[in-house]
């Protein structure tokens, strides 16, 4: 395990194309935090064994060890970090810790808390080669596999949905109505998750063909190869029938600016392969 | 189980905002193939009973019973589907059915292929309430429930190839170095995915605020309130090093094209809520 980096686990290797295989603390929590929707999988509790692990796309973020809240947050290379996932606490999810017992076992059986798999990827680009076979995506995708478990602490619940609500809009939670009330603090639920291995895998630069077709004049001078950039925008926002603040504040036009340039600018520069550039 | 749907199960039941959760062919088949990559989760064989459920992004395309390839596809509302996962013979998920015995039980316990989870998502705004309880998206998900085993025919392997590459970028493979060769098909991999359940869940239109903060002046005239739509772009093909095609080809520029307004539309569709815009 190098330092600045989560450990490489049997879980966490990759077979195939491990040189796109990264395990270090920068990447992993840089992707999680700027996908908009998780992919969050465990195997629910069935009374009739159902044999099928489900998958709920829910919000969350990778959050360091603990900051106060008025303070900046550490860089994403500094160490570790847990995620904070946010769901209703009816969701089956969410009742699995209190209800893992009887036929499935008793709760110490899983003292950690529920083992939950969580992705998070992005396509940077449609990577067009001469045969179908080597076309392929420019991407970043990360997948954690950890112990979840619901935070009982009001404060730290507050404490999650105060950076969840602002990685989905910076500056939102202290332009909101808050803080929440009693009610909606009950129903609303946080599930801690402690990271046991991560993992992420990022694919750049253009498309890769073999030899007999680049000499092949009648494939190499008919089928165009390159990449088609793919990048996530906001568009203009839109106010509500009840809305009653005359123009769009500027921190949601400047979050939308500064999100539309970042995205599209991750996009670009994922088509430049560096180690090849450098040649 | 009415007409044109799946049918309803436990597993893919929703215990909450239950109105929001759909079983029809055309809303489950379209989410699927209009996201550019599914999130596909199993347990894998591991030798110590590793506890964890793990995610792979994988391509894909939800396809009717068979079509020829020089016909349309038919009308996604037209019947079940079954699902092409397109990977590499060499991944983990592509050797489960093969590796599923010994202390896992022989093959013969799951006749039917290994289970495993497919889930499609996609966010179509930020909706900003009031106070960051009633936030919320405006999202289009799938999620599919479903037996996977390889497929082992060529004729359906290419067959499933034409219509996965396709669905990337439609008449890609018509446009590219085909047939594959030999070695090509070889390495690659499809599994067939069975549908056991499927659903959809879609959130449409503005936020909705309790009463004692729409009547608060300190709140309602102070806090922006709507929706940022969210929508994937492509943006200008780029051409790789030893492109020799002059001009990016009208089938190429017209997709991105023809995306890229499906994709806002789309988005900006989302903001208004039917039931509320029919009142």
């Amino acid at each position: 395990m190098a330092e600045g980096e989560y450990e490489k686990t049997p879980r966490s290797s990759f077979n195939r194309l491990a040189k796109r295989g990264k395990y270090d603390y920068g990447t992993i929590h840089s992707i999680i935090d700027m996908t908009p929707v998780l992919h969050v999988s465990f195997n629910p509790v069935s009374p009739d064994d159902d044999p099928f692990p489900t998958i709920l796309p829910m919000l969350g973020y990778a959050a360091p060890g603990s900051f106060p809240e008025d303070e900046p947050a550490p860089s994403y290379d500094d160490g570790p970090r847990h995620i904070y996932l946010h769901g209703y606490v009816t969701s089956r999810l969410m009742k699995l810790p209190s209800t893992t017992n009887g036929t499935n076992g008793d709760s110490s059986e899983n003292p950690k808390g529920v083992p939950i798999c969580i992705a998070a990827s992005q396509v940077d680009g449609i990577v067009l080669a001469l045969t179908p076979f080597h076309n392929s995506n420019n991407y970043r995708s990360a997948v954690v596999h950890g112990w979840a478990s619901i935070v009982e602490s009001e404060t730290e619940r507050m404490h999650a949905m105060h950076l969840i609500t602002d990685n989905v809009l910076s500056h939102r939670w202290n332009n909101s109505r808050v803080p929440p009330t009693k009610a909606e603090m009950t129903s609303t639920g946080i599930l801690r998750v402690e990271i046991a291995s991560a993992s992420a895998k990022v694919r750049v630069g253009g498309p890769g063909d073999d030899r007999h077709d680049l000499k092949d004049e009648s494939v190499i001078g008919n089928v165009w190869t390159g990449v088609v950039p793919v990048y996530l925008q906001y568009g203009e926002p839109v106010a509500s029938d009840y809305n009653r603040v005359g123009k769009v504040p500027g921190y949601i036009s400047g979050w939308v600016k500064e999100q539309n340039e970042r995205n599209k600018e991750g996009a670009l520069k994922a088509m430049i392969d560096p180690t090849k550039a450098a040649k």
